[in-house]
C-alpha cells in the first residue's frame, strides 16, 4: 500500500539479503519508522513489544524469525528452539503456530547446509500467500459492500465500521478487514470507516486512522463506548473486524471490545463481518472457551503515550497512583452474533458447515480430532 | 465522604457566606485541589468545563449559580438571565434544568430584597435534599446487593461493575450508583468493584478509582472495551450505573457506552440495574430518542490529559494530525435491558408502570403532557 506515494508492504528482506525490515507500529502515527531485525531476538522481541502486530503478520514475521534464527545455527536444536521462542511470544493468534508449522514442516527434512535458502525462500512464499489471500477478501467483501451500498445508493456514503486495526498494517498487504473497504473506495463506490480508537494500545487511533489517511478513504474517530450509539442512530451499515483465532465452529476471538460491538449489531439488526483468512482458523478447536486470550501488562491500561505538545512521544498516568488493573487482550464473539464469515475462498456462515463448505479438505482433520461431525 | 481522613461535600459555601467551594474534578486523581466561585460566570464555567459534573452535582451547582448571580442584581431580568446561562451549559441532564425551576418558583414571588438570603437557604436544601435521596438509593441498593451476596457467600467477594462515575463525585454526597457499593462496603460485606476508564474524559479513571481508593473499597481498573468479556467470564454478579435522565418510561440515558455494557449484561443474564434519583427522571418525555444528547469537542477523543513522568499533567495527542472525531457524551439503553431503577423510594421496573407506582403524585403531569397513560 501507499506511504507518501511510495508503495509499501509491513515485511521485507533488507538490500543485504539477510536482515528482515519492519515498519515499527509502535511509532505510528507520530513517526514513519523502518527498523532492521537481525537476529531471532530481534523478531521475537519485535512480535512481543507490538512492532509488528496483527494475526496475518504476526505469522510472516515469525517465519521470517527462524530465517534468522538459522542463519546462526541451522541444526535441529536451534531450529526447536527458535521455533519454541516465536511460539511464545503471543499465545492468541493462531496464525503464528500454523505458520511455524509451515516452516518446521519444509525444514526438516533438509540437510542443515539447504536450509537457510529454503528458509527465506519459503517466507517470501508465506508472505506473498498473505498478501493473496487478503487480495481476495478484498474482493468477497467488496461484493458484499457493492450490495449494501445498492441500498443508500445516491443518497449518503456506505458507513463502514470497523475495530481495532486490521488493515494492511495487520498483515503482508491489503489488510483483512479492510481489504473491502479500500477495493470499495478504489472502485469508486463512496465510502467512509468509524475509527473507534481501541484501548488500551490504540491500534485504531494510530494505525488504522493513519492508513486510512495515507489512501485518502475518509474516517471518524470515536472512543470505542460510542460503537453502540452509532448504530443505534442508524449511522451505520456494516460491522468489518478481522480475527486473531476462529474455531473450526466459527466462533472468533478478536481485539477485545469485539464482542460488545457484535451485540450492538445484532441489537441494531446491522450486518456483522469477520474477515477470516484461513490460517486464522484453529481446526482443532470447536468452543470459543478453549481459546487462550493474552492479558498483558496492566500499565497499558494505566498509562497511554501520546505526541505532546513538545512534539515527543510521552507516557501519560491515567488512573490514581498504585491502581490495580487487568488487561485481556482478546474477547470472544459467539456464533449467533456473526452475520458471515469473509475468507479468502468466500463468504460463509460462522458454524462448522460454513466453514467445511469453503474448506472441504479440512473434513479429516476434524475427524481425525474427535470432533462430532 | 472521606478524602484524607477529612469529610468533604462536593460544594459547600465557603467561610465568607456568599462564595461556593467546589473540588475541581478536573485536577483528579493527580492533584486535590479546592476553587472558588464568585459570580456567574464562575459557576456555568465550572460546569461547562466539567469541574464539576454529574447530573446531581451540577443541578446543586447550577442552584448556587443562582445564588451568585443574585448577590450582583437580584431583579427578575437577571434571575432570568442566569437561568438561562446555567441551562446551556449542558444539555443532557435534567437535574439542571428542575432544579433551577425550583429556584426560580421559589424566588420569583419575593421580593429582590428578599432573594439572596432565600436562595442560599434553598440551595443548601437542595444540597441536604440530593445527599439523603442518594443515602436513601444506597439503602435500596444495598438489600440488592445482600440478596446477590448471599448467592456467592462464603466462595469470594461480590462482583460490581460501574461505568464512568455515578460516586459521591457525581453527586452533593454518598454517590447514587455507588452508593450501595459504599453501604455494603461499610456493612462488612466483601465488594471488588471493576472500574471502566470511561473515554473520551475518563472519569472512571480519575474519579471513580480514585474516590473508591479513598474509601478503601478494592477495584480493578480496565479498558471500556474489557467490560463484555468479564461479564462473559462470569466476573460480574451485578452491573450498577447511574442516569443522567431518564424518560417517564423508564428509557435511560447515561455516559456513552452504558447501552453496550447493558446488551452485554443482557446476553450473560448478569442484572442491570441504574441508580436512578427522581430528579434525573424527566417525567415530560417517554422515548429516549427525545433526549438531547450533548456533543463535546472532537479534543477530546483524538487528544488525552493524564500526568507525565515530569509530574505535570500533559495533554497528548492520540490520533493523527488532521484526524476528524465525532464526541458524544451519552447514549441510551432501551428498558428492556434494565434489570430495575433503584429510586429514593424503593427498587421498580424500568417503566412508566414501574415509575409511577413509586412517585404516584406525577401521574397529573403524564396526563396533562397529553402522553397516553
Amino acid at each position: 500500500m501507499n506511504v507518501g506515494g511510495r508503495q509499501y508492504r509491513t515485511i521485507w528482506v533488507a538490500e543485504d539479503g539477510r536482515s528482515v525490515e519492519i515498519i515499527d507500529q509502535t511509532k505510528l502515527p507520530h513517526a514513519f519508522v523502518v527498523a532492521k531485525l537481525t537476529t531471532l531476538d530481534d523478531a521475537a522481541a519485535a512480535i512481543e513489544n507490538m512492532q509488528v502486530r496483527g494475526a496475518p503478520l504476526i505469522g510472516v514475521a515469525a517465519a521470517y524469525g527462524i530465517c534468522l534464527a538459522l542463519h546462526r545455527d541451522a541444526g535441529d536444536g536451534a531450529m526447536a528452539e527458535a521455533c519454541r521462542r516465536l511460539s511464545a511470544t503471543r499465545p492468541t493468534a493462531v496464525n503464528l503456530r500454523a505458520l511455524l508449522a509451515r516452516m518446521t514442516d519444509h525444514l526438516t527434512p533438509l540437510a542443515p547446509g539447504e536450509r537457510v535458502a529454503a528458509a527465506y525462500a519459503l517466507a517470501a512464499e508465506l508472505a506473498d500467500e498473505d498478501a493473496a489471500r487478503n487480495r481476495a477478501i478484498g474482493e468477497h467483501g467488496l461484493a458484499l459492500l457493492r450490495a449494501i451500498a445498492g441500498v443508500v445508493r445516491g443518497t449518503r456514503r456506505l458507513e463502514v465500521m470497523t475495530h481495532c486495526n486490521a488493515g494492511w498494517l495487520a498483515t503482508v498487504d491489503f489488510g483483512t478487514a479492510l481489504a473491502p473497504v479500500y477495493a470499495a473506495h478504489d472502485s469508486g463506490i463512496p465510502v467512509h470507516v468509524w475509527v473507534s480508537e481501541t484501548r488500551p494500545r490504540n491500534q485504531g487511533a494510530s494505525l488504522t486512522a493513519w492508513e486510512l489517511g495515507q489512501h485518502g478513504v475518509p474516517y471518524t474517530a470515536i472512543v470505542d463506548s460510542a460503537a453502540g450509539h452509532l448504530m443505534q442512530r442508524g449511522d451505520v451499515d456494516v460491522v468489518l473486524v478481522g480475527t486473531d483465532r476462529t474455531t473450526a465452529a466459527g466462533v472468533v476471538a478478536n481485539k477485545i471490545g469485539t464482542y460488545m460491538k457484535a451485540l450492538a449489531a445484532r441489537d441494531c439488526a446491522i450486518p456483522f463481518y469477520v474477515a477470516t483468512p484461513s490460517p486464522s482458523i484453529d481446526w482443532t478447536l470447536q468452543d470459543g472457551r478453549d481459546i487462550p486470550i493474552e492479558e498483558r501488562s496492566a500499565a497499558e491500561v494505566t498509562h497511554i503515550a501520546g505526541r505532546a505538545a513538545s512534539g515527543r512521544v510521552e507516557t501519560v498516568q491515567l488512573f490514581p497512583d498504585g491502581a490495580d488493573a487487568k488487561n485481556f487482550g482478546f474477547d470472544i464473539t459467539p456464533t449467533k452474533f456473526v452475520t458471515g464469515l469473509i475468507t479468502e475462498r468466500g463468504v460463509c456462515q460462522a458454524s462448522r458447515e460454513g466453514l467445511l463448505g469453503l474448506f472441504p479438505e479440512r473434513d479429516w482433520r476434524l475427524k481425525t480430532a474427535g470432533a462430532s461431525v
